[in-house]
């Protein structure tokens, strides 16, 4: 089939691609979801691809859950899902700390429960997720005591992020041979109603400005999870297909790795941003441009029944 | 006199520079004092100079303290000062929302005491100072009950930055005429001892991430502290002489406002990064390279009492 650039995905071209397809990969939020509510269609559309014989995988930046607590949600929601089929940051980063780096020592986490757990999972120990708020003096929070064994920070959603977690994170990073770690860098966190967060992104940036070090990031665009999915899963990248709803994050990390690429209208990226990078004639930009498009992955399950 | 780079100033050189002189401007912080600390010979340098009909300016991007706050350190610690020769970033920001911006309505801040003084005493209201931890889930912080009036955000120095702050600014800038303010963006504070604390261009860039908008400097090296100055007392550039001991901040704000500049080596910057910068025989760079330069401002004092 001959590569098409940002061709809406309807009909008879459904069909035509999945023949093409072995392995779909899903983004969550804005894709499948949004907030606590499936997206109309999104489970029978997921589970049609199983009974077609497709693997799926759930590839997600958002670190506040872990690989059991996204499948209790996409069961929860109607999707047959296991554990093992998802990979989010929480869970990449432990796998990272322990494989890749093969980190010698405890972690200091900027982030919540989930990543604590994951960690845990791994056999990382690590300190500093909860509330830390201020105390005392400039000589003090410049003096604040480290754990000796920390040689990695981690930074992932944490709204308990406060000005004592960057000075902890200034003194571990001082020592050039701590590793700096960060989930992702999404800048917010859409909910439903057009409403958003502040995301990891802006904590991932406050550290580095004070460590003076960029951060290496676990999460899309960067291959690194994808890596950690095809090399457990023997995945090959021109017969995958990667869905998602921001041009920045899952569609460039489908034109990093070789994958084809389908957006989804139901969240962060707009038709328009895709048809402006394609329009641009810039090298650089045709990599935020997908193959395809769909209103919204609901939009499939006519050619999945059919 | 022929323009020199980086020279060392002492012995005949100073009193040759000082004729060409009306006005001096000194940073503080690594300056004429390191925490509360006295640099040797700077209360003496600062005096004489006054005593030979200088012009002195206290010149400091820290935003932790009013102009009354520095007068009375300055006093306490030998320095002849008064209150209208200091201009923190505290002061301006709060001139330059009052008078530049015209601003009508409250200001959202993100900063501490001093800030929150200099602004009432110029008055404008604000709010958001002090600790606010987070509570409740996302859709609570995204939805976090909003003053109608606020139609600025201040960020500065504040030890009490949190991720309630963060979620707060975001919903504040998304009003694309809620204006944007920082104090200044050094990455850090350094302390006596060679320790260090995160400074304020940590929280600003948490900020700008949240926010996908760049703040308004009010610090070095932009030059609106230097304008500020400037229209209150009728200063001459070419006149003028600035020392400091960041080329980043201070050498960089004499090259953007045409002034004389001074590093002197008690404070951040190295001399080897200055000679670095001159001899990249980079355009860009050559901002970054002081006219002289003296071990401490101490130095300066035979000359003057010669």
């Amino acid at each position: 089939m001959a590569v098409s650039r940002c061709q809406r995905l309807s009909g008879a071209l459904v069909q035509e691609l999945l023949a093409t397809v072995d392995t779909v990969l899903f983004d969550c939020d804005g894709v499948i979801w949004r907030g606590d509510q499936a997206i109309p269609g999104a489970p029978e559309v997921i589970n049609a691809l199983k009974s077609h014989d497709k693997r799926v995988f759930f590839v997600t930046n958002n670190s506040t859950k872990t690989r059991a607590m996204y499948a209790e949600k996409l069961g929860r929601l109607g999707f047959q899902a296991s554990e093992e089929e998802v990979f989010g940051t929480a869970y990449c980063s432990a796998v990272y700390l322990k494989r890749t780096a093969k980190l010698d020592g405890k972690v200091y986490l900027i982030g919540g429960n989930a990543l604590s757990q994951e960690l845990q999972r791994v056999g990382i120990q690590h300190v500093g997720s909860g509330p830390d708020p201020v105390t005392g003096s400039q000589n003090d929070w410049a003096n604040v005591p480290l754990d000796p064994d920390v040689k990695a920070v981690l930074v992932g959603f944490d709204e308990h992020f406060s000005y004592m977690k960057l000075a902890r994170a200034l003194r571990y990073l001082d020592d050039p041979r701590c590793l700096f770690i960060g989930t992702n860098t999404d800048t917010r966190l859409p909910l439903e109603g057009g409403r958003a967060v502040p995301g990891t992104g802006c904590l991932v940036r406050a550290v580095e400005t004070v460590a003076h070090r960029k951060a290496q990031i676990i999460g899309k665009p960067n291959h690194f999870m994808f890596d950690c999915l095809a090399s457990e899963y023997g995945i090959q990248p021109s017969r995958t297909l990667m869905v998602g709803d921001r041009l920045d994050t899952d569609i460039l990390l489908g034109s990093n790795c070789g994958l084809k690429t389908l957006l989804t209208l139901t969240g962060v990226s707009q038709l328009e941003e895709a048809l402006e990078h394609l329009e641009s004639g810039s090298e650089a930009r045709l990599c935020l441009v997908p193959d395809y498009y769909v209103d919204t992955i609901g939009d499939l399950l006519p050619a999945l029944q059919g």
